[in-house]
């Protein structure tokens, strides 16, 4: 089974999916399998991190900001604006897709894991992500 | 169903495989599922990423050189030669399997993606990857 | 199918789980399929390399301790120690699931290919990993 989730993004960084990607497993019905979330950009990606203190998202997120700065002089695909090469950099060196086993029905992520989608671009936009579940 | 693909490769860099991938999908006669792909190296990684303007590729390749350098001092594991233990981190940072979502009997990527194999060494070789489909 | 493995870990770095991911592999009865593997924990990541020379796990830990170094400015999440911050970064560069197909009732993997559960923090603590086994 695969389903189609929309996530309208409003500014760069991490956006958390779990809840919704959480209803398409418990809407399932499997008690044991395997979810698979795939985002269909390459300017954005998937993280699994933590989900309780802003200040770990925060400190990433500036992290990679400055290993993956914008008007790098490395850089000749400009031609979409300073902040896209860098969202192609920083994607690949994070996932574009991400396995979690299901169990008692239930996405088996750890106490502190949330995830989330990283958008990498400024503009406002809707990413679209699949969710596969499976036995 | 798993199939193996050999991908014979001649310099360092993105090596497109989107359409073996996705042969098999086509072959396996699934409307909807997962196809998971891997690469059985550890000097050789796979990437999910823009398939239209050939400098977004470039750039990448460049980009990544750059953050890991060959005869970089910190370097102890030189026996295999100078590109070896670079490609072992590139490919610490890149993806050795990927998981993409089947609909409509057809792989779910996004319309500007195409899955590569990132080859990280210079010298001709051939390089194996593994392809799943299931339910 | 779902297992959960535990790890004790006494020391930041890489230790191998494969025979633990395999076993499970053999015990599942299957001929063909995948098996992922998931890390539920936001400061230790998973990585498939070079199961042969130390050299290259060795020379890996330095490059990424030197990429993500601890008391880095950059850091306002220090309240869990110097460790926790590039704990959280270092995951986020390497990976929380992998997928490896299952061929002739074994794990698919290279002839140079060992699986790690990465751990980036100090302290002694118990890791747990989940292994699904599916068709």
């Amino acid at each position: 089974m695969v389903e189609t989730v929309h996530i309208t993004v409003t500014h760069q960084g991490l956006h958390p999916i779990t809840s919704s990607v959480e209803s398409i497993v418990s809407g399932s019905g499997l008690n044991s399998g395997l979810c698979t979330v795939f985002v269909r950009h390459t300017s954005a990606s998937l993280l699994i991190q933590e989900n309780a203190d802003p200040s770990a998202k925060h400190d990433l997120e500036r992290w990679l900001n400055r290993l993956v700065p914008e008007n790098d002089q490395i850089y000749t695909h400009t031609s979409e604006g300073p902040d896209d090469m860098p969202a192609h950099i920083k994607s690949t060196l994070t996932a574009t897709s991400l396995s979690i086993p299901i169990i008692n029905s239930a996405l088996g992520l750890g106490v502190w894991q949330g995830i989330y989608l990283w958008e990498h671009r400024h503009a406002q936009t809707i990413r679209e992500v699949l969710v596969h579940v499976g036995h």
